[in-house]
């Protein structure tokens, strides 16, 4: 990829602090800025190395940029996504971090399409904040670009391109096949694991070891985000939770019936599906 | 605690191979023995530093051993339990680590109190066999011992010792407890995280990031091993079972009804307990 002008990151957290690192390590862009709504935030940014100037004025810190990034929660996405279109010009194109893509890709709007396209990098961690960034967080991921069916291709090359330059692998699918996917691939898993720990009794946390451990990780992650993000999509999480009750209220009958040949059938399904990811 | 003369170990998988690698690497005891059905198993063991002699033959195996430890699947312990007692006298004593304790100890039965006690380290991993086996795979690890209402104070005291030599921490509590905490702490989170693999299509697998492989990580354990310890605490698994499913109906229901407040909430509890655990 030639080098990109300025790139803006509105947003610097764990993944837009990452996404800064990563441009500044590998000299992809003449300058990093960091857009935030707090000094004591993009300070952090600053000190991680994850931007080379701070600006706390989107304007004026989207002005001299070719690439807009915004990486702050899935509620805000669209709004930001707004006021960076309107304050740059038809040579700036934007982009997005977040979970959901349907929603926010319908608030911005399909006079947008040529100049914004979502995004979405399988890459996060349960904790936050850009002094957890880090340059190679995006490296071997993968990062769904969900063009519209307004999008010129040439968009989406560019968005695609951006996102390789960093190190991650690029799907595109539409928003709506995002959203139903990671609902059952990311949406899901997360409400198990937050219904999981609300489900052990404190008296026996003492208890548990590495698989409760595994299983309830990532129940720290914020709960105010993954609130939006549930909220954002809705109808494809309740798809996805039906899919889960079903097959644990099959598992519950086979366990109440004493269908042991059954449980390990279905073990044996669930081993071979998580198998093919490797560790 | 004194060495002991020899320790006799029946199933040297990961947890009694880590458990011989452990006592021969602490000097603990005069031989460390390894008995199995398969010599290739038990030349893995031998490979791995896990025991000082193999032995195909049980009753050869443990007749000079002053402690025996039954580390095989949880359907056959009580079976060699109560062989090793058969083939040993007064002074060798018998405990196991399985993951259930209630059957086993009653399968066991009451007449064997002066010489067995049941115990369960809670240490494990989704690999197996002696070949991921680790001296240390008990460092500072729980270790349940599981006195009956007849079991000396004597010999639970032993059994207390012996694990804490290896670097464990004991916390005592009946059988039944046992099994009520653990269908909590660890067989639901197996079953979950089954059911979750088990429940997501295969064609979006590609999307799936570290949140999925986290919490479905213990599902790649063996299916069979898993289907008899769900059967030998299907009471307490289904107890379990039912309080994780009312939590999921209730965050079905406000989902539904879009209370985000309250699902925040939930998320927030979930998260609190989660973090009382660490990483």
């Amino acid at each position: 990829m030639p080098p990109l002008r300025n790139v803006a990151i509105i947003g610097v957290g764990l993944i837009g602090g990452s996404i800064g690192q990563a441009l500044r390590q590998r000299g992809l862009a003449g300058e990093v800025i960091g857009i935030g709504r707090r000094q004591a935030s993009l300070d952090k940014a600053l000190a991680a190395g994850a931007i080379d100037r701070a600006e706390l004025n989107l304007e004026a810190g989207v002005a001299s940029a070719e690439v807009v990034i915004v990486a702050t929660p899935v509620d805000s996405i669209a709004d930001f996504v707004q006021q960076a279109l309107a304050a740059s010009d038809e040579t700036t194109w934007v982009t997005d971090a977040g979970s959901t893509k349907t929603a926010i890709c319908a608030d911005v709007g399909p006079s947008a399409a040529k100049r914004f396209i979502g995004s979405h990098p399988l890459a996060g961690d349960h904790r936050s904040g850009p002094e957890n960034a880090r340059a190679d967080l995006l490296d071997a991921k993968t990062v769904v670009v969900t063009p519209g069916e307004t999008t010129p291709a040439d968009l989406a090359n560019r968005a695609q391109t951006f996102w390789e330059s960093l190190g991650a692998n690029v799907v595109r699918m539409s928003p709506q096949q995002h959203d139903r996917a990671l609902a059952a691939t990311s949406h899901l898993p997360h409400l198990i694991a937050s219904a999981l720990a609300a489900a052990t009794p404190d008296e026996w946390l003492s208890l548990a070891a590495t698989g409760w451990a595994d299983t309830t990780r990532i129940a720290a992650a914020d709960p105010a985000l993954w609130a939006q993000i549930f909220s954002q999509n809705k109808s494809a999480l309740l798809e996805s939770l039906d899919r889960m009750v079903q097959q644990m209220d099959q598992l519950r009958e086979d366990i109440s019936a004493e269908n042991w040949s059954q449980i390990e059938d279905t073990l044996q399904q669930a081993k071979r599906t998580r198998d093919t990811l490797g560790n």
